[in-house]
């Protein structure tokens, strides 16, 4: 029997092979219906099928393992994550996911031991919507919240969405990406394992976290209009420099963040016009983007940080221009499945410390269908969506302990 | 007899004339060595002959009228500014300074009327740079300036200088180009009129201005280095935003500049790395443009400038590194010169203001070889280096007026 340090030895192993299946030869890229999902594809379903586990592939490319519960177990539990990947991406966002329950599987299968529900395990097949600029692909074509609308995308090449999946095997059928897997009642709820891509638990000094919600989002571009001029001419008390109402905003920005807990809001994308050095800004275009895991103080937050625009861009006789670009409301994690990885990680002589997830996951599409789940794993530096992401052996041998006993503590709960 | 009403109507349409004479079919655009320069160089040509002056064009292609003294004149004025112009220019900038010097000229042509001293009024054939990225290539030809290594530069398309050159009917020959036009006894001094462009003289009413000096300029390119991170993921307290600290350093450059009396100091470049709305800047590379007609005062704000950086890139725990990219000191107009412009001014019952210029002109290279002045002419909005560039009709009269007398001055100073 392999012990639960092998299984996180391997794991391991297995992120290091995946990584070698890339669209690029000096990092790791791999986009939806590329040939290195196939290839990876391909692996992955080899270690399910060893693990006991029946595979198939669906309509949009997923990758699908289940594995049978005992005799008359009528729902099933959902474990997943995402096997493409960003640009120069690392190895473990998304494929931490679908490796370290493929590893508590296989430690059932080798005790041949079934529980009293099956379970499926998923790796999706885009959900950094790197090729055609899309959101959980995948995870939207299993719940049948797949917007077929996407299937006339084309990527860089012109290739649209619907011939990549043909070529990739798959079936761009509207009919079939609407319609979802399984009744709500079929499932007992979903949980996906993945990386924190954050600081916090390195912070805290813990391998591992509970996700208490997605925290809801909004995206704004802000565009303020001064007036452009010589750099040289134009005396400081008559200058309406665009930049510098931005510069006073940004800062604003950050204080009201600071002051208001769970609050991160971020300007990360900025454009100067006419962006010469010897000229005075006359226009600059700005995003903003803003999250917390209560919808309420997001939409007051939203609120004053468009009050502090108006009142910046008056005091310096600027205009500003303020748009809406998207709008995430917050998902909650089922209290009910948190408890339990919460119970799991206690069990581990652990504390069971509770985080928002600023980021987005497949969980989000999920919801739409089923309770949710999360469990957060320690990442360096909370360094992700980079060749230097990095996690600890151990920190995985506590993920796979913990799934483990999340999984003895559903059978308990006579589900 | 032409009134001087008339005269300064004439050069009005004169500068709409010249401004049809493009590159480009929708804006104005007259690159050194270009087809519409020698057109345009041949339309002047023809006036300055008109107006009784003896035409040449020098090596570098610069178009040069010379109206020649009485008998026995010894020494020579020197007026000029440039032919060519930005990209999407105005029809003003250096247009005006041989327009309105030559109507003086006509003026004087057909009182038949002539000076103690030569007049040399030069057409230069580049001043803004915009073909080779170059500066003051005219006047630097005729002050024996001339860098020769420029002659190998290429054009957008490849072609060289040298080619270039030879295509205008010019003589790319090193020695020749640092060849002075003139040595430094037989010139009396240069004299440029200049549009503003900036606001001042429109903010004091007035329609021309002295200028005291060409400020001194220094340009600096400032790299903030901070962390990258998910913009969803790191908490606030645990950024170390390099636009935040960017932010901080533009509004504490603004608030150094308003502060010390004659100083500009402008961000007008800036561009953030990795530049995602969802990623926390990184990287953020920022121009620094600063200018005072004192180079003490100058070296002090950029040595407080620079202080600035190093203090908040160490508050926020983000790395700064200053390098200087351009360095020129302050060049004055010559006192006794400008006296005479100033009495001029007060001859016309108009109050002679005094402003330094932030921009660079040709009067620059002049005053490696001679005393120079400089009289600006109000421009609506301070707006140049743009189709919306506007003088007024009565402001061009008051000019000319200005150089008549500036001209009599002159010859009563018996020189």
């Amino acid at each position: 029997m392999t012990t639960l340090d092998g299984l996180a030895r391997a794991v391991m192993e297995r992120c290091d092979t995946l990584a070698c299946y890339s669209e690029d030869t000096d990092c790791l890229t791999r986009r939806f219906a590329s040939l290195p999902m196939r290839q990876v594809n391909q692996v992955v379903a080899d270690w399910m099928s060893a693990a006991g586990m029946t595979v198939t592939h669906d309509c949009v490319g997923n990758l699908i393992g289940r594995y049978e519960g005992e005799k008359g177990a009528a729902r099933t539990m959902v474990f997943g994550s995402h096997l493409d990947t960003v640009r120069a991406a690392g190895k473990y966002d998304g494929i931490l996911g679908v490796l370290v329950p493929l590893a508590c599987i296989e430690h059932l299968h080798e005790q041949g031991r079934r529980l009293p529900f099956a379970i499926e395990l998923i790796g999706f097949a885009d959900e950094e919507g790197l090729r055609y600029h899309t959101a959980y692909l995948g995870s939207r074509a299993v719940t049948g919240t797949f917007d077929p609308a996407v299937l006339q995308f084309t990527d860089d090449t012109g290739i649209s969405m619907s011939e990549a999946l043909r070529l990739f095997g798959g079936q761009p059928d509207p009919v079939l990406l609407q319609t979802p897997r399984w009744q709500r009642d079929e499932l007992l709820g979903y949980c996906e394992v993945h990386i924190e891509q954050g600081p916090v638990l390195e912070a805290q000094n813990l391998p591992v976290g509970v996700v208490s919600a997605i925290s809801g989002q909004r995206r704004y571009m802000v565009n303020f209009l001064g007036e452009a001029g010589h750099a040289g001419t134009v005396p400081m008390p008559m200058r309406h420099d665009a930049l510098c109402a931005v510069a006073e905003y940004i800062l604003s920005v950050e204080d009201f963040a600071r002051e208001t807990t769970g609050l991160v809001a971020t300007i990360g994308k900025l454009q100067v016009h006419p962006g010469a050095s010897n000229v005075i800004p006359g226009q600059v275009l700005v995003s903003l983007d803003a999250r917390h895991q209560e919808d309420a103080v997001l939409e007051q937050a939203c609120t004053a940080l468009y009050d502090k625009a108006i009142r910046i861009s008056q005091d310096r006789g600027v205009a500003v221009d303020w748009q809406l670009i998207q709008e995430d409301s917050t998902i909650f994690c089922a209290p009910w499945l948190s408890t339990l990885l919460a119970q799991s990680i206690e069990d581990e002589q652990l504390a069971a410390y509770s985080l928002a997830s600023g980021a987005g996951h497949d969980a989000v599409a999920l919801s739409t269908l089923t309770d949710i789940s999360m469990l957060f794993v320690r990442c360096k530096g909370g360094i992700s969506h980079h060749a230097d992401e990095s996690i600890r052996l151990d920190d995985v041998e506590v993920a796979i302990r913990v799934i483990n006993r999340f999984l003895d503590h559903l059978c308990s709960m006579g589900r």
